[in-house]
């Protein structure tokens, strides 16, 4: 399955910005975007970044270059030859067995849910599907699907839900990831600690 | 499968006082759990609701109260009955199809992760297991299976990972969901709608 994987080098995961500097979170970045092309590749995928910048480390997949919004990106993809796949480069959680089920999904588009009412992964099998990740994504290509008279299958996966955007997901990264993004977080001081009952992430002491 | 439901129906979802005052989320709560309690029957599961205090509605299953920690009065139902299965109240994402799965993973423990290190719902199958929600219960719930010479089968479940405790989790339940909850915030007057960009629950103006 050919698997789109959309990536922005720019400014990577603004809401980690409390515990990570910028050279870190792009690092990070890195490091989860190397983890989802693993699973990619693990489920039977063959990888292609799509990135809004060069890229200046060697991901062991092509890169191109689109530094349009991720929407238009993503739709000169499934306009360009189909099926394809779209499985977001934060899903620090994903697994070859997760992605598996996304490419073995059936229906005439895929979608899995991401927390918040986001999409993290799709599948596109017919034309005529519009891509648009502004706002309620999920529920916006679920209509999209309708419009276009395709009916949609959904993947009901927690490992594709969670998208490592924010600091409490890193606690996610630690107990349920054995990659490359965890073993970054560890490298970098960071540590899995329960404060007033609630895990948290944070540098070890 | 005989499935408890801790409920705690004093101060439920305090994390929403944000959007909802105290009566409001007394009501809410109450509609999550109906929909959870439907979710486990249509499932073919056997619900019955352990409260930290009497309920003052009727939810259509038996109730016991148990004032004690979450860990302690869990613990009693998986000592005196197996197997059991344990499902939180506020799953308001959970379907029978969801539900089946955790009925149906296998393994002498099954565990559902919730999303930030917990975990949502588990079954019981073989003597020996000790729960404990304190901290990151996912993590302490595979190394307490792994204690007892116990396998351990995870089931990979958004609708099951979505807890509903806090105010961006609504966003999910007017995406996802089709119930009371779903229901009950419509008639108490919010709305899904997007602010630069996100998906947001608000009430309509």
């Amino acid at each position: 399955m050919r698997t789109v994987v959309p990536f922005d080098p720019r400014n990577p995961n603004s809401r980690l910005a409390p515990v990570l500097d910028a050279d870190q979170r792009r690092e990070f970045a890195a490091a989860m975007l190397a983890d989802v092309l693993d699973a990619v590749r693990g489920a039977g995928g063959d990888p292609a970044v799509v990135a809004t910048a060069p890229l200046d480390v060697d991901v062991g997949a092509p890169v191109s270059v689109d530094d349009r919004s991720l929407s238009a990106a993503v739709q000169s993809e499934v306009d360009a030859d189909l099926p394809v796949a779209v499985v977001m480069a934060d899903l620090a959680l994903a697994t070859p067995e997760s992605v598996g089920r996304l490419f073995d999904a059936g229906g005439d588009v895929a979608l899995a849910p991401g927390t918040a009412g986001g999409t993290n992964a799709l599948v596109v099998h017919e034309p005529d599907f519009s891509v648009d990740y502004h706002g309620a994504s999920f529920r916006d290509h679920r209509e999209a699907a309708k419009r276009a008279g395709l009916d949609v299958s959904v993947v009901d996966s927690f490992r594709l839900a969670v998208d490592v955007d924010d600091v409490a997901d890193l606690v996610d990264v630690f107990v349920h990831a054995d990659g490359r993004a965890r073993d970054w977080l560890a490298d970098a001081g960071f540590e899995l600690v329960v404060r007033d009952g609630e895990p948290v992430v944070e540098p070890n002491a």
